[in-house]
């Protein structure tokens, strides 16, 4: 009898009839023969309307409180799905984070999974019951306060729970029927890929395509959790992520998994920086010092005769008006000139393990994007993706350029749905 | 530096206005030098919310599971009054019943306390924190699932906490000033007490007064833990509730505590039951079997000529069916006539530990409902108390002519809104 860890999301149970067709599906996994455990998010909007709430008592919610108040959206949807599952005739037990064992750091409202003690899980699924557990939501190690994971934290949970019940597979259901060679909105002959690479689902993520979380993908990646992504909407098979590495004969040997597109970060260029050493530095600290996340970085060769040089990077929108800030502060000690702030901008990136190996991949994209009359602003690359900054007014067209240039178009299009997951 | 225990229904936190509100009045008991710990119910409607979810998805939700989802309710209140509070500038730390050491029975839906162990609490008020704690919860000693205490639980947990903590005092607020000697929508004269006994105080609440529940009352007498009823919508005094025996200066000696009533119940009679030795055994047995509360219970001599007799007795309006059921499964055996079921009755009854040492309060009482033109159906009687069962078209005349007779009503009438607490 195998284990099956199930995700659902907060589109999939929005609403009582959206429970009890979860608990429909949960309950064939069971009667399929699995030991089946649950990982579920707050129903629909629970999790907006309880910010609100917070908002109309205090303009600065304490981390500790925000995040007891944010685990009341699981408990209600898991205890409901729990119930609905039982109405079928199968026992099921909802846990808490804690309860399940989710032991986290003490960083509130991005805590860090650091262990899964899940002993209670084990002992309901040996009972013969399918246990339902609560995403998103731990305990804290030290101080034993409810802590939650962050963006994505529900699909970090079930990886989490996966990896530690030795499952056989992780099963993150969503509103999408899995992972596309693009953004099906914008390329509408984007294929589905039945199975991609840990490496490239990473890259994917981190490019902007919004079906897994960063963070779950590394999880997977770490302890080799295989992933199958698919809709609660439909009973299609969707896309696995995997270890390619374990030479499964099915796997695809495909050059290019496929084309992301980001439109969160604006693009901030400090002009006339000193071209002395450690002047980066200085800049680079006082934005980390301010928290600030940093994606791109470019940095033009000086100018021979005035020995200045301009720094650009790609910093999220939310980040924007902090980063330009903290610049601000030390301009008169780095003595640079100026700053530049435009939001205006997108990042299209390819991705696929397979241009390791397959030279020219490079200029055919560069090239596709001059054909296409996209201007290219920045370069970042790694050994499996390429990104570049464009124009925002351009990304579409640039992600279908590339998208047909890479021969990634499908013969027969299907119509689908394409959207981010929730928590 | 003493320690005050507060607790706030529902109604006191309907709305975010409601928590900002109660959240100044828990810094205000802080600032006097106090170490606060408050007790909160869940918001307004939000547990009929909860429940109506529940009926969505199954129609006999696992106990359980209804307290997982029940209990979402005061994490959300706890979490936000924290928040409000350290708007205010104190820090506050909430705590779910679990948290805080409430330990009970696996009884789900009814469970009992039947330890308390706030270590955690201690240790946030020698800190210097104010500490929130989720009422009408607490986990289950064998199972460790979440249980809830059911209705007035928030109540009982309030003195429970107080008591394990050596409060100086526990603090119910709710939308009422404070315990009358009659419902005042009732009895406009009415008079607010300044102070009621323990046993007083408990058997108004078992005889309809809403203000406390019954098990919170206990709690506080065993314990001896002074319970001040107060409005949280005034700063007026409300209601002491201690031990008279204590010998306290300001404690009235009045004869008369109150005169409660009860539209809550049903009268059954089982007619002609054959009296014989165990008849009237096996129809309380069948009662209990099918879980059904008894309150007052008349047995009637039988007749000499037919050696028959009439059993009438009353229960909850919610238990009549199942009662009804019950003993029609059994009329067989036991062989008595026919079953009747009457739910257009009241209850008045008559309270004050003074009647103790007062003779002729039975009689004044009976005369004064005569002159008023009241029947009396049963009567029942304990040390401090007298209780009728009248029809309930004549309740109101029945509690007016009581209050007037026994001289309770006030020369001085304030306007008062007299309401049940949630839970």
């Amino acid at each position: 009898m195998g284990v099956v860890v199930q995700k659902y999301g907060g589109s999939s149970v929005a609403d009582a009839e959206g429970v009890k067709r979860v608990a429909q599906r949960i309950v064939d996994a069971k009667k399929a023969g699995n030991q089946v455990v649950v990982v579920v998010s707050a129903m629909g909007d629970t999790t907006d309307e309880l910010i609100d709430l917070a908002e109309q008592v205090s303009p600065l919610p304490p981390g500790r409180e925000m995040d007891m108040l944010l685990t009341a959206g699981e408990r209600i949807s898991m205890a409901l799905l729990a119930m609905a599952v039982g109405n079928l005739g199968h026992e099921a037990r909802s846990f808490t984070g804690s309860q399940a064992g989710v032991i986290t750091d003490a960083a509130h409202g991005k805590a860090k999974i650091i262990d899964v003690t899940p002993g209670r899980i084990q002992t309901a699924l040996d009972e013969g019951a399918i246990a339902i557990v609560a995403g998103f939501q731990g305990v804290s190690q030290t101080s034993k306060d409810i802590t939650t994971l962050g963006r994505g934290g529900s699909d970090t949970t079930a990886v989490a729970l996966a990896a530690a019940l030795k499952a056989d597979v992780c099963e993150i259901y969503s509103d999408v029927d899995g992972v596309f060679t693009a953004d099906p909105r914008i390329v509408p002959t984007a294929r589905k890929r039945d199975r991609i690479s840990y490496e490239e689902m990473l890259e994917m993520a981190a490019c902007g395509a919004k079906i897994l979380h960063l963070r779950c993908v590394e999880y997977a990646r770490r302890y080799d959790m295989p992933i199958h992504v698919r809709s609660s909407f439909s009973l299609k098979d969707g896309t696995w992520i995997t270890d390619q590495r374990d030479g499964d004969e099915t796997m695809e040997q495909a050059i290019i998994a496929g084309v992301a597109h980001d439109r969160s970060e604006a693009k901030i260029t400090v002009v006339g920086v000193p071209d002395k050493v450690g002047e980066a530095a200085r800049i680079f600290e006082a934005l980390a010092d301010a928290q600030i996340n940093i994606d791109m970085i470019v940095q033009n060769i000086s100018a021979a005769d005035t020995n200045l040089t301009d720094i650009s990077f790609t910093v999220p929108h939310a980040d924007g008006q902090a980063a330009m800030a903290a610049l601000t502060r030390i301009q008169d000690t780095v003595g640079f000139s100026s700053l530049q702030y435009d939001d205006q901008i997108g990042k299209v990136s390819l991705i696929g393990a397979g241009m390791r190996s397959h030279p020219g991949v490079t200029a055919k994209f560069f090239t596709s994007l001059a054909e296409a009359g996209v201007n290219i602003s920045m370069i970042s690359t790694s050994e499996i993706r390429i990104s570049v900054v464009v124009d925002e007014a351009q990304v579409d067209d640039a992600v279908a350029a590339t998208h047909k240039a890479f021969d990634l178009d499908a013969d027969d299009v299907e119509a689908v749905v394409y959207g981010g997951t929730g928590r």
